[in-house]
């Protein structure tokens, strides 16, 4: 058994990173969105020309990003989803509603003061982690019934 | 041709109730959340029993409100989803993922300050609505086919 | 048994009131795209707010069409679609693509001088038909087996 | 992350070619319809036997031909859908709304003038391109993350 | 509980009628197909213009009548398929497993000669039944608990 | 907002008439499989003829059974499954995986004492009750927003 | 672009092979149901234990062919359906309407005298053959664009 | 053809064992749960930290649990259900319930004196055996058409 994982949400910190490398050696396909913010907002007009619209400028990077996204998630078995300390992240949230409706296992990494914020899309998870090692020990222990320690 | 629709998100004003008196007279049948905060946050202890731990105490009440939610959301055809001014509204953006991986047709209702924050939310969506009154004139267009003016 | 029929397609004669009139009687629900040519065109900014640009104009007013028309396919046992002897009318054939796949029965009205054009839509179709008339009497032998003459 | 892609639509010009060309070194797999114009009108007759009537002439060949064309949208991630100068191309469009309701990913390749035409099209679609190279351009970021210039 | 039951196979006895007689009082709505044998050969042609060839006139007759059929089967939670004495009665065989892909509850009723070919459709059946009557007992026990005697 | 409710479970207590009576005035609809024991154990002999081997006796009427079983969880909002005190109880943990599958919201009516042993069930479950009056006051606090006290 | 194609129907002539021998060098894969006649009727008894019953016999062994059955043409893109001259053939009508109703590409190998007995099944396939060599050039065209000539 | 087994069920004997390597030289790909019954008690706990509440230790594990469960079943063609002679056996039954929803095809291995109590699972299945023998002869039959002996 081997395991197609998408890691979504939050991309200012190397979170994506850690659980890529922990996780070498295990039967894991990750997939993410594109995690240069500059890319991810002008991708849209960068390809297919500029708007004069701030609206229309970010709803074509957001429509180009999603053939990205959609795939992912659907190609997925796990979806992680990360939520930072700064900033809105309703695309994250989105995620996890969206691959929840889909059926696929959430996985939500969370700091305890957004506990609250989170209630339903926890509610809609299999487990609620706290830091990037956790979510490679789960991968681990899913896919060879290895426990940590 | 009549319209089931969820009114998803923010709980703090009376949109819900603008829309709904607003589309008096049209064959829409409306459902949403439990708007009533603090109904919302301690159904699942009052009724299942109190958690010591707060974290427990939210997921029991998130998933009896997940009952209702689904249930709206899964039978909807519309799906409204509004962003206010405060909080996270996690769970708005989380309904929205869910209702566009169901194929479900969305609304967005949002101010401009949340444009860049929502794009991702927008790119799934079918129209991006600034006022409770919009949100109205699309359903009265939808089922009649007249405009406002 | 009752029937949800969806008359998609040209707006520019009266083919949808005369399967209309001629169904009365029959237990047939029929739902179709509002066919006011410019409401249909403006509602978006007529709604939303103007667009400056003539792409986001037409782009806002067919997403809010949408809404209605995959709500009528969406719910129909049988599509309609009419092509008429001029314009483009792509979006009725996208119509028959979109109920092809949702696994709609298909009706095609068209003229001779399109068969061949038209040779993959039908190809998805269970009746091509020439006239109102014949679908009006589809609709009659597949309600209650009564066949004309 | 690897992607399927169906090339559908106009099939007088070398855009297949330069998408293809464009996309090499990506991890694409490209199909699309039989591009010859004489062999996808005759398929049904010269395999199952002549037909007199010109209509089941052409009704045998789409159907042989749906088996390729239903095969390569169900199997694609990304549908790209080329409209040309001329013709009807109305199978072009069925095209796009069946692939639309299998939520595929669409990609609208058009020109200016078709822009009102295919306004319901493009309001299914994540991309609306111009010219085959920012289909390729779109491929490449959306794979690689990288993007022109 | 109500059930809608589709009545498919054998039209030369009147084994509907028995089951539509023995069920009455029971909330159980029954659809089939047209079962006039000359209307349901010739519908197409009457319909939608005479064929040269036989095979294109049976086949246009056998695709309008699939538009009341498969209506019929989808909307239905239980479809009894009956074969009869004689005929090939491939059509009733062929309803059998469509209703079988789609999960509907299938009830055959056959007789013992024909046990042996049919057992492949019997192994995706809840009920395999000799006479209208045990049909009847059967929509009573799932709809009401009583048993017969 | 109306609700089905599938009970699904122990037949020796009055629990059912419990849920049932205590909802009185909320637009619930209740079913259930038949919960005469006898009836069901033998209504596949009884209907369809006996059988010498009791496997096959059992397996008749399991069949028959699986009729009115299948269509009320597939029409249901919310499963409620029951696990008594006694026996083994396969079929009602049948009943909760297969509601589970379908995305149902589950609701659980356990003991403490096997809270262990259903651990797995939970997990797929919104609600863990112990008393049929909590499943009472879910299914209102769901329908009317009044939580009890 | 490879296919997998089914090959249901008909034991007792060797037109599985032609095909297959036929198809050399495309890239389709070939699946089918045991045909050996007795190890297909007797599996069920000689693997899981002895029937008095003929019935019993006869569904076990139907049940177990169905594992391969439903696999193969659940994985299939194309369904070869041959009606041979003998028989009832219950099993191959119903493999059609198996999968008809999951959306494969349906092509069947009949004679003439079948033609009318055969219009239901034919309606909704995509070819009616006379000859494995016929299935073969089909194969060729949908993979290649290839005519025979 | 190859097939993905999913082994469910008891945990304390070697009946996995023994179908694997009766299946040596088969096309098949077996999964199945986390057998060692500490880990997959404490694995929520261990990776995620501990519950002060024996039920939320509990939930906790099987969320993470069910990560493997669901995918195996998922990807399963074929799901065999072992029910050993002591225990609950709950998620077993569940299992069995979970696959029979999503159309898998159930294998059950049972003892005597379970016939009854497994009747409403056996309803689901297309096999009932005794021994892990008879799993291994199903599947080479299935895979290969060689029967025993």
């Amino acid at each position: 058994m081997g395991l197609n994982v998408y890691l979504s949400g939050e991309i200012h910190t190397d979170w994506r990173e850690q659980i890529i490398e922990g996780a070498q050696g295990l039967d894991v396909t990750f997939t993410g969105p594109v995690t240069d913010h500059g890319a991810s907002d002008d991708c849209g007009v960068t390809i297919l020309g500029a708007e004069s619209d701030k609206y229309w400028h970010d709803h074509k990077g957001a429509m180009v990003n999603a053939i990205r996204t959609r795939k992912g998630i659907a190609d997925a078995d796990v979806v992680v989803v990360r939520f930072g300390e700064k900033y809105k992240q309703w695309n994250a949230a989105f995620d996890a509603g969206y691959a929840a409706a889909l059926g696929k296992s959430l996985v939500i990494l969370q700091q305890p003061e957004h506990d609250h914020a989170l209630k339903e899309v926890d509610a809609a998870a299999l487990a609620m982690a706290r830091t990037p090692e956790q979510v490679v020990q789960i991968l681990r222990y899913v896919l060879t019934g290895a426990l940590p320690g």
